[in-house]
């Protein structure tokens, strides 16, 4: 066959960052949080990924399940080795390392997927963290840094998920031996779904329903060990095993968990917060509000995320638009570059625009966490409410978005967007399952809704609100003249969230005084209250972007600033052209400008064309991370769709050995 | 663990079973077309399923890719074996066998994508049917319907699949040897894609551009010879392989194939259409648009095709509904069915209608297609132009439609619908390919545009135009006051398509007239025609539903009849409320109306509730068929979702060899 691979880049790549008019490094350095961070990120990629043997002969689609897996373990212990020997020499401190390591995406260059010690680092340090007192802190936090034992965290049951309260395990505390008896009393009680649980960790963190002398002291964690350290066999008591494979997560490990009466001693309850004394004195926490934070955290860490995967995704789609030549509008010219059609540009632009959006809103959250976690130190927690409810429709609103996106990507590089070598169907399998776990997305934005009603009383009894709720206040202001700058747009967003809040505030109040309780109330408003949730959202995250971008203005050089900008407007006219319906509802747009907006995003299109490139080169996702034959970096997209397709084990022999078997008979009419 | 099995249906659904007002089977022989067809697919069901050798000891999903393509022949030898021994019973005709079967899904009960065989029923031997002249008719499609050879059509390139223009293949005729060479210039020139071309198929129809003595004679169709019909072993000249691991269809060994200077004799040509005689002359065909029937086609067979995955969804989904109980808003009483959530009721019963919709389309449109076809044998064709639009946007809004509502069914099962045992990700899988194979929507959407605007500047002329688009004439009716009836909200999504229709119309008109070309001026347009041709494709859809409902009135009992056009309201409101943008400019629709439509909406989820199990019950889909541990008949989710898991491999043995290996040196510091 005809090869035309060259070590240069593509010409059309290479054209395509010719003319982009901005500095791509000072964008990277931006993204990720300074030029300190992109060096460490950089060092750290350099030394983890020289080492070749982190990577799959054959590649992970081609595995059976369990072939995944143990390439997943052997993987994975040389990967979490190779970052401790990193780690000893790295002085940060573990918020510095964090932070700076926001855009870590290491380990996408050694899974599609993920890994089975995940949830180690990821729950099951801070649950102990969290959760753990004094001393058991001193003595399972060494253990787990030191990666001694593996660990994982058991919440979520077979029977529920959304619905803590109605987990079915139980421990039930027996002063005279000072155990914990750990009991599933149903199959669906057994715990489902923990990363890592099947047959990769050995501890876990467990939350069951604690019983004292008959009495029901609520959900409460329990620390414990499931396997022997020496055998690894479960010990007596422990059923343990694989849930099954999944639509990704398949290297992941996720495991079920039930107990038979499985004995732990005292204090393998932690008790940083609740405790239970030997004589079985139950001690309630001070604050039942203190869980919260890690909650919040691991949202925070969601939205980044997703951003993450929107950028991976936006890379390989735009990279490979510029490279692929399709139809010939006009005779005798060459085939266009299809990132020259205005959908395609429509199609993925916006997916630029929003991973930037979603990362600075998690550098924002963070922000806020960060104030928050310091209060409550104190005592203080007036904060708190904000932050929970702003964390819950920011993870819906950021997964679903994401999901969507990356979809969107897919679907816009036609039939190879399908092949597993693009990488988009695992980055959609990582995107779609962050809509489900952590807190379904539908129950997140009724959460937010909760709270948005809650103020919007308050504010009508003129009581003060949150900040990211005082636009509120603009109920009384008289309409303004519909104006098509990003600021005036993100006003009728604002605008459009508070006539929804307050028309199901009206509508709740109303069924009630006819009658009905509270929470039929509530569940006859519900589709208006995600709407309404969402809207608030929508105008919260639109804010954030512009004014985060607004305040970069001083340190960016002039041709950045103007694509940033861009991009921002970008975002802000998209929606508003897809939420026509709200804006002609609640403020005076009128047909004309809406006209006036699409010609605006049209215009904006064509503007950030010529830095498409660019702009994904600036996510700066080295070849190994992307991992996809459509997004590498020289944009020899054919020759790696062939050379991927020929690892495929199928392809080793010409003739596969079901042709004697059953092909060759059944066609002779001889089966 | 305690096991709650029973032989007896889950209480809950049983309770909904017995509530439900209508007769299931009666809107069972609808969906089937009739008593009679109903019977003829169980009879179908009985005697494959009967088969247990057609069943995976291991599921699917935990075998390697090449032990997944080695079970899917075992199987598909084994099944269209079946088939030949059942068809040799059926006195049927082709065409009243092929209607009959509409819902025929027995595949899905063998597959959980599809068999490698597949595309030898559906693509070459239509292909030989609609491209080969009489002998040629004669002699293949004998050997062909037998099954003695095996074979596929390739016409996409890994390089090429919208634009047909540009296939690089060639086929050089000489006249000297009476031969053709058929040659892969390029790497882009490969064929990538069709189904069993792999390792399966040992011919194949292949579409390359003639060359006569150095003159292009454009694409022809080409019967070649893949594999010696004994061993197996490609011919000399040929190279096979397959393309690799995808989202999905992962069964169906998808094969790239290029060619060195390969030869095969002149009465390889499929000479239906254009000719070359043995002097190398070439014979044009008489009519170039007779190849859209089989294109038309196979667009009818998809649409119908997303009618099924959504009803397989929206069984699997609304059943769980049914069973899973979550939450508890109101103290001391039980947790409530997640199916009495409104938010849930929004997510899936829009999916019934839906499936409904499309169901009812695909017929209409097989009708249409039928008239079309035997119009065309009489050299009649004004019809074909208004059908081949309306097959490339019902094609494309059904796709899309089908791939978005299976996601929604799939997350409205929370984590549960992640798992592969619920079955939904493959069935997305399926969906989300459909948007892309067979003409990718977005290029398909600009098809029916474009047809739209020469249609509305016909009407502007005075000139008639097609059925489908005669409410084109309503541009001149005065606006009418808004009424949330069905008929009338079909009327208002009317008013919108016409409208946005003559909105590009005039916008190409100005943009041509200030100089811009016609070809950059359908550029810059591109992102409003897509939005238009899907604004005619929903008016055009919902006025079918709604029409061929009404049809049905007087053979429906009074119950049914209600549910059914409860179906239809609910369809078209729903859509009312996702255009609330679209109604607001162009018709009389008034922020109070918009709150009625959705007080509206909701009352016909609440009336459709009692009877939304019933529903998907009249989908008849066997639980072979389903393959779902969520959406088995008897509901016993919990007990099958842990039989499943069992299944898995990795749960044979407790600990798994790299704890050995890998695991423990790597917790001991010693890796």
């Amino acid at each position: 066959m005809t090869s035309k691979h060259e070590t240069t880049v593509n010409i059309d790549l290479q054209k395509e960052r010719d003319r982009c008019t901005f500095n791509v490094v000072e964008l990277t350095h931006i993204l990720d949080g300074g030029a300190n961070s992109t060096a460490e990120r950089k060092k750290l990629e350099d030394f983890v990924l020289s080492h070749k043997e982190l990577r799959d002969e054959v590649p992970e689609e081609y595995l059976s399940h369990k072939e995944r897996y143990e390439s997943a373990i052997r993987k994975s212990a040389l990967l979490y080795k190779l970052m401790q020997i990193y780690d000893a020499t790295d002085n940060r401190t573990e918020l510095e390392k964090s932070r700076a390591n926001y855009r870590n995406m290491i380990g996408h260059a050694v899974f599609k997927d993920n890994s089975p010690f995940s949830l180690h680092h990821a729950m099951f340090i801070p649950a102990i963290i969290g959760q753990g007192d004094k001393d058991q802190q001193k003595y399972w936090l060494k253990r787990a840094k030191k990666m001694e034992i593996m660990g994982t965290y058991a919440q979520t049951e077979l029977g529920h998920g959304t619905f803590i309260r109605g987990l079915e395990t139980t421990a039930t505390y027996e002063p005279e031996t000072e155990q914990f008896v750990l009991h599933s009393p149903t199959l669906t009680a057994y715990k489902w779904w923990p990363g890592g649980l099947a047959h990769t960790a050995n501890y876990c963190v467990v939350m069951a329903n604690l019983y004292i002398k008959g009495k029901n002291y609520g959900i409460q964690p329990f620390m414990v060990q499931l396997r022997d350290e020496e055998t690894h066999m479960p010990l007596p008591g422990i059923k343990l095993g694989e849930i099954g494979a999944k639509l990704g997560f398949n290297n992941v490990n996720n495991g079920f968990l039930g107990f038979e009466n499985h004995r732990i001693p005292r204090d393998r309850m932690l008790m940083k917060n609740a405790k239970v004394l030997k004589d079985g004195t139950f001690v309630a926490s001070p604050n039942s509000k203190l869980a919260y934070g890690t909650m919040i955290f691991v949202r925070v860490v969601i939205v980044n995320g997703m951003a993450n995967l929107l950028a991976k995704a936006a890379t390989i789609a735009v990279r490979y638009s510029a490279v692929r030549r399709q139809s010939q509008p006009k005779p005798n010219e060459p085939e266009p570059q299809i990132l020259d059609y205005l959908t395609q540009q429509h199609k993925l632009f916006i997916i630029v625009a929003t991973s930037h959006a979603m990362s600075i809103a998690a550098k924002w959250l963070w922000d806020k966490y960060s104030t928050v976690v310091a209060d409550l130190e104190t005592g203080k927690m007036d904060l708190l409410p904000e932050l929970h409810s702003l964390a819950c429709c920011l993870k819906a609103v950021s997964t679903s978005d994401a999901a969507a996106g990356v979809e969107r990507c897919r679907l816009a590089c036609g039939g190879h967007g399908y092949m597993h070598s693009s990488n988009l169907p695992f980055t959609y399998g990582l995107a779609t399952a962050a809509c489900t776990y952590e807190g379904e997305n539908t129950v997140l934005m009724l959460q937010t809704a909760r709270s948005l009603v809650k103020a919007w009383q308050q504010h009508m009894r003129g009581e003060p609100v949150a900040e990211t709720l005082s636009y509120f206040s603009k109920r009384k202001a008289p309409l303004e003249r519909w104006d098509k700058s990003a600021d005036k747009i993100i006003n009728a967003f604002q605008i459009v969230a508070l006539n929804k809040i307050s028309g199901c505030v009206t509508r709740l109040e109303k069924c009630i005084k006819s009658g009905v309780t509270y929470e039929d109330a509530w569940n006859q408003t519900s589709i208006e209250l995600v709407a309404a949730s969402e809207a608030h959202c929508r105008a919260v995250l639109m804010s954030i972007y512009k004014n985060e971008v607004d305040k970069l203005n001083p340190t960016l050089s002039e041709p950045l600033k103007r694509v940033l900008h861009n991009l921002v407007e970008l975002y802000v006219v998209y929606w508003a052209l897809e939420k026509t319906g709200d804006l002609l509802r609640y403020t005076s747009i009128s047909e004309r400008d809406i006209d006036d907006l699409q010609h605006l995003y049209e215009e904006l299109l064509l503007k950030l064309r010529p830095n498409a490139v660019g702009l994904v080169d600036a996510f700066d996702f080295r070849d190994e991370i992307l991992n996809s034959t459509l997004g590498a970096y020289d944009g020899h997209v054919y020759e790696r769709l062939m050379a991927e397709a020929l690892k495929s084990p199928l392809n080793a022999e010409p003739v596969n050995r079901t042709f004697h078997t059953h092909l060759k008979p059944f066609m002779q009419g001889k089966l």
